[in-house]
């Protein structure tokens, strides 16, 4: 039976899980999140009233975006990573944002034999991307998830994205620090990252530099440092690392921790911290409402039937882009 | 007087003006120009008509965008590539976008002086930023104008525009070809980009590569390389090119031509060239709708009221920017 039919059976009692959440317990959280995923009508009230009593308990976490192309090994990394953070007594939640989840069946997070321990221990939760046919609406369902980890007190929030399309701009605005994970050698500096994505990052890390792969994995941290001088600074005024670890032998992953944490400890004194937090708040806000704008628009029956043949007509040269648009923004008015 | 109000005392005849564009008459180019740059409601509708006769006449001209900071030599380079094309028997057009000329009272393309030769010559013809509040007016206003002198016969258009802000990505909207140009040394390869522009760029030109400053551009040219190395591959199939030129000594400009040349003959084979055009167009109207979209809803007057002590209340974990969207979106529906 899955989730959501479970949900529906019982009835929803919001402050029940709302208390069970705040004394950290993992169920609530689980039946929260699924609250907050749930497509269906009734549920939706429930889950932003759930969010609005978790609100004064977040935003106290640390949330960590870790992006990087299919095989570049997140899985083990954050698992690694993970285990280090409750080493040192960190409690980790591991969320996923993952457009494609719906079609592929879960690519990431689905694998969780790639997180054996992390699976297994108490301090951590680790939960599958949210379904859903808009990158939008996946994200939000994980932004609104955050608070509720958050509310359950988890200390360190991951948030996995695979780097492909435009999900890594959506991770990068509910994040503090954004990690890129790279592969040595075999081209992949040349390939498979989107444009800007190196821009977003904090850091890049190359994974896998072990073995025969060390080497190869110095020489690409070179030519990153090399290619990250050519940037700007950030307003952050953070420039980004750039280092080499392996998942595997669990090399420099405590490299990982360590730059992320002077990391905080720059932002937090500087103030870009905070003000990126109120910032991402505003996007997220902007985000909703002109998404909405655009969905109401070109889901309008009126622009619809109109939409193709005001392109063919642009296509032939008949008409200005900006004539039918003044068109179309006149007929989806009439109702 | 100033322009607009010459227009304003004759009665502008479009099919007039229309004739005397594509008989090429510069007068008759400057005046519709003017007539699209209009904010007067009255000139809007006759500027519509005048771009819609001039469209089948447009669309054969190469356009090509040049970028850089301030300083970095755009005026000295354009008046060398473009006698360098009339030299070829080519008719060359330069606008430009500029959304802080309104402010600064049109600090590209004002100072002519720099263009001396250019300015002269019957087979240029030059015309500042039209000004304008908003990036996307002036954009629109300048994607209009190419069209008019398309249809007025000219071969080249070149877009200038200042490298700060967004404007690079609205002129790399409207061009074929995007160069950027840069300075050698004084650390100006860390400063002053934009994040994304470099991804932007067809080709990347290290001006002033003259004297003492030789050594230092050769330098940077390779620093570039390395780093445009570390992007994937553009659609286009085409790597960016790194040269040097001087417009000073002349050094290098015939070499700009052969890659935009080159880049044609490239992407005109291989579909991206008119692919590029189409999806522009699209980009022009998606654009526009969702611009207008966003204006209605923001200068809403019940909007422009609730909006702050909605940002407020996110800002004090009161609600998440979600929940102050759904309210926001609702109560813009009341009239």
């Amino acid at each position: 039976m899955d989730r959501f039919m479970k949900l529906q059976q019982k009835e929803v009692s919001v402050p029940a899980i709302f208390e069970a959440i705040i004394a950290k317990k993992t169920t609530a959280l689980s039946q929260g999140i699924t609250l907050v995923e749930s497509t269906q009508k009734k549920h939706y009230k429930k889950a932003q009233q759930l969010i609005e009593k978790c609100l004064p308990y977040s935003n106290k976490a640390i949330r960590i975006g870790i992006t990087g192309v299919p095989g570049v090994g997140k899985s083990t990394c954050i698992e690694a990573l993970g285990n280090l953070l409750i080493q040192q007594g960190k409690k980790v939640a591991v969320l996923a944002v993952d457009p494609s989840s719906t079609i592929s069946g879960g690519s990431i997070l689905g694998d969780k034999t790639r997180m054996e321990l992390l699976v297994r221990s108490p301090e951590a939760f680790i939960r599958p991307s949210p379904s859903g046919k808009s990158l939008g609406g996946v994200a939000r369902k994980t932004r609104e998830s955050i608070i509720l980890c958050e509310a359950a007190g988890y200390d360190i929030i991951i948030i996995e994205t695979v780097g492909v399309g435009q999900s890594e701009t959506v991770v990068h605005s509910m994040v503090d620090f954004f990690l890129l994970l790279k592969l040595a050698g075999a081209g992949d500096e040349l390939q498979g990252i989107k444009r800007g994505i190196i821009e977003m990052a904090d850091a890049i890390v190359i994974n896998k530099a072990d073995g025969d792969n060390i080497k190869a994995a110095l020489e690409a941290k070179s030519q990153f440092k090399k290619a990250l001088h050519l940037y700007p600074i950030a307003e952050s005024n953070w420039s980004p690392e750039v280092h080499t670890c392996s998942a595997l032998t669990n090399e420099g992953i405590d490299d990982i921790w360590k730059i992320i944490q002077t990391y905080l400890d720059t932002t937090k004194k500087n103030g870009f911290f905070e003000r990126n937090r109120i910032r991402q708040n505003e996007f997220w806000l902007v985000q909703t409402i002109e998404e909405q704008l655009k969905h109401s628009f070109y889901n309008h029956p009126k622009i619809k039937e109109t939409l193709p043949s005001q392109l063919e007509a642009i296509q032939q040269q008949k008409i200005t882009p900006f004539t039918a648009a003044a068109y179309l923004l006149e007929i989806s008015k009439l109702s």
